[in-house]
């Protein structure tokens, strides 16, 4: 068994709130993290999968397929926008990294399995300082 | 004569686009950049200064004096904000990387020039792959 | 479960090397880090912490909190100190990352158990070239 | 039982192809990774070991020792080479990094049981997106 | 006057060598950079442009345009290639990073002049511990 | 004219202070770095060379000879040392980086003319937060 990894980068803004809260209580719960107006982040996005070499091709997978799948389903609808607002996949849910990396593994585990191969982790980078990882449960 | 930097980092979000284009035109000209929802960074900006050895202090300028101006004239007024909304010294000016670089020129010069150095860089890396540097003119 | 990760650093001095040896004997074992002058590193800790999302706050932990807790009982004590000397938590102990990692987690445990989620992994960083991991057994 | 990690670094030149298909196949199938004219990168290699601290000496193992070990039966091996064709453990192996990575792990595997430690993890970096992690199974 | 960078990477092959000299000759002189079956790197490119802001546009270049500029002129040459045999601009020069600076400079600066802007410094590291700068004379 | 960088890394003790001043008066001007018992950093050093490329050879200098003159003259003397203890080239001055990068430049001139070649910048970094450059006036 091989694990590999891919990184893929995107820039975005968020903000931490519950609807169900007063601007206040959410600055006193989340901080600046809340800011009404918004920030933003570069993220990087590590995506890990596990499998075993291809006798024929000597690699678990071809790392241009992976890359256009983690592009095409997370890098497209995340890369340049607000993650509270524009990204499907985040309705419903706090735009917070936690959340964000359990909704990229969610969406990018069909199209992975599909490969003969398995997510293994899904590592979202907020800040140098910052990173969240999720392995499927 | 030595040149001294001090790193310091923000993440905001911000906005390429005019006031007086509609968003059509915007995103025609600016691409992603004028996403009308935002998007955002994590900024790092180095902040060069120049002078000569104190002789009796061993060092150009104390760099905690110095951390500490860039901090409260720049990353307290632009840390998890929206530049084109929030920050008083970007009002009326674009939110690119080199108009915020030389508005942060502006901020920081006097107080540099307070402390009998010159400030000779102001350099922000918007990206791993996008940074700005200018000099005074 | 998710697990989340905060980076603190510090600087400190330290050497390698037995109370009970004489220099001779600890340079010929340790080599240069025993040197009895000292040298020093800018070390990079990394604090691993996993639990569950709170529903309603949609993080596992306030990474605030995380890092409050890390620069008061880590971080105060070892930056810009001798870690043979000064360190309370490093007493009797060898000034090897190793055991500093340990100590670190000794240290960290009780404080992320009160946060109600639990410590996964110390990760100390040495040099861009060393780093140690310990996962609490 | 303690993780402890040592950096080494190389430069190759490679190529993926197989010997028995035509240079259009290979390309086909592989890309511009196989371009026959060669191309190459700067491999990151982090070898990390577990075992337990020592009690009279206060490490794992002396990162002296196990850099040496690194540097003469991997690095000396591989850097300045080409893969393909240069390299003893890589003969009839596709020049992949997975490939790599378990040919490395066979190559230290006994020379750090020697040690009295073990080998627990093989990860190669070639380049700041791709990379690849092998455990021994 | 403003200094805008954009970086691209490549990987290539390449070898150190004269023609009209053996290889132990090359050897000789150029040690293991001069290896017959080749070595490759993965190159960092920074290209650095100089000028005004548009005022009505608030950027000197569009970051867009000078990173296709910078593709179509460079990367496309020089990504997965072998840099003596492949390379259209280094016919006839030494591979080594300085001529590779000024080769780059030559390809890149009548299409930047092209933009109204300036081209300011070509900035290519080999690794983490070697780059050249190329500023025109 | 080229200009050719090499980074060579040390890491060392150190401690900001005056001898004709009481601890208490070093510790209130330069704060924690003042601490008698000393801390430390990783340093990174960055030595970039100016001169016109060889023809016949396709280089400015031979990077293995300008590495070997920098560990030589500054790495030998200063890798797992006590800056203000231990270092011949730091006699009688304050182990600043300021201080360290002049003395840093006196000592490497003479040994880079005798290459036929210029000094051009020497580059110390003692965090990822804070570097001095110097350009030998």
């Amino acid at each position: 068994m091989i694990y590999i990894t891919r990184r893929e980068r995107f820039t975005a803004a968020h903000r931490l709130y519950r609807e169900d809260w007063p601007d206040e209580k959410n600055l006193e719960v989340f901080g600046k993290c809340s800011n009404p107006n918004w920030h933003g982040h570069n993220y990087d996005l590590y995506v890990t999968v596990k499998g075993h070499i291809k006798p024929d091709l000597g690699y678990v997978v071809d790392l241009k397929t992976l890359s256009e799948i983690v592009i095409k389903y997370i890098i497209e609808k995340v890369d340049h926008k607000n993650i509270n607002i524009e990204v499907d996949f985040m309705k419903n849910r706090m735009a917070s990294t936690e959340n964000m990396s359990i909704a990229i593994w969610e969406q990018l585990d069909p199209h992975i399995r599909n490969l003969g191969i398995e997510l293994h982790c899904v590592r979202l980078e907020e800040t140098e300082n910052n990173f969240v990882e999720y392995y499927g449960n």
